[in-house]
């Protein structure tokens, strides 16, 4: 089966923790945005839904028969059907659990550039975005990733269960976003994140991912995404 | 089995979709947090975890020997359970993308009342509130209402499959809560939400529900929750 995935093309956004699934699973996916005339099929599935599911918003994927949406809903289902989930049901909630809060996390970052309304462009909400980025910076950062590190201390090179999960794939793109658009606050929390760097990396190295980031499906991290890399943000 | 909620005492809060899918259900649980030495125990699970797991914020769950957290992961699990999860594959991912969804909704409407730091009052950002109260009832909650009454005119009284779900809970809530909170937003999008607002109705009349709703177990809407009435976002 070859999976649909429906997400705007030109920017990583929620779509990549779906395609980074699909990715080390190895399994074969059309990223409709991305080819000619999909960006009206994306839209048309918003507007008139999409075999009588209604996504809120992209990233949604074609699954046969079946159509999901929302990221964290997606990649359970893809890695609990690949491999790439625990197999007991502690794990299974554990990592849906993990999934949905880098999800927040994703919102929380998005929300230092639109802290406002996400209608507008950045430029016309920059000092509350400064206000906001402040405080994502020193206080939010923080919290999220050292609760991930806790994780890792806790459970060993993997964020729940024995194997990489879709969890650890999620944290994995987390930390390489907040790398590149908080470059200097990275830099400084970094020794207090071994575990969680070490695991990026091991994830990276993994042959379906590394074959997978060094190729053009991969689209670098921009400033039309969630991820992105304003100095004024990150002093 | 006892389930055992850990939340905080004196709000509803996210611990609302939860609490209604237990009454609904007719479980048995433990209000924790509203129990004498309940805060110190639930921030005991905070800091040093509930049996291994490590939940970023309440509420978390404590059912038998599995522990969750995560709104939506917590209720698509009781639902599911319960009864209160539609049976087919298609329509459990339907589900979960719904209540994924409105926790989405939940986390802007918390974001009204502190757009710049959930750390800091509500008096220290009142002015960006403003602004984003002002972007949120304009653009957010149409999209959002219009999105619930949408399904509801393709899939009859329920959101999905052909019974009440957690799903249906949680809109049930959200509606409250924004009823509440923006009062004459609600009232002017009142007669684009027929069906949105008789799912509402319908929820209510239900037996448990409806002695819930009764009882001191339900907390009333106050200025400590997310559901703020602030008059001067809701002009």
């Amino acid at each position: 089966m070859t999976y649909e995935l429906y997400y705007w093309p030109g920017l990583q956004g929620r779509g990549e923790f779906v395609r980074l699934v699909l990715e080390d699973a190895g399994e074969e996916y059309v990223d409709v945005g991305r080819e000619p005339g999909g960006v009206k099929k994306l839209m048309r599935g918003l507007e008139h839904g999409l075999d009588g599911v209604f996504p809120f918003a992209p990233p949604y994927l074609r699954a046969g028969k079946l159509v999901l949406a929302q990221t964290a809903n997606i990649t359970r289902y893809l890695g609990e059907k690949h491999g790439l989930a625990p197999k007991t049901e502690n794990g299974r909630v554990a990592a849906s659990m993990i999934a949905m809060t880098i999800a927040d996390l994703v919102a929380e970052v998005h929300d230092t550039h639109h802290p406002i309304s996400v209608q507008q462009t950045y430029e016309t909400q920059k000092a509350t975005a400064k206000k906001r980025g402040d405080v994502f910076r020193k206080e939010r950062i923080p919290k999220f990733t050292s609760w991930l590190e806790h994780m890792l201390e806790q459970n060993g090179r993997t964020l729940t269960g024995s194997s990489i999960s879709y969890a650890d794939l999620a944290a994995f793109q987390i930390v390489c976003g907040l790398e590149y658009a908080f470059p200097n606050t990275m830099k400084k929390q970094a020794k207090k994140l071994p575990k969680l760097l070490a695991l990026r990396d091991h994830i990276a190295a993994r042959p379906n991912i590394a074959k997978y980031l060094a190729s053009p499906r991969r689209v670098p991290f921009n400033e039309t995404g969630i991820f992105r890399q304003y100095p004024e943000l990150d002093p």
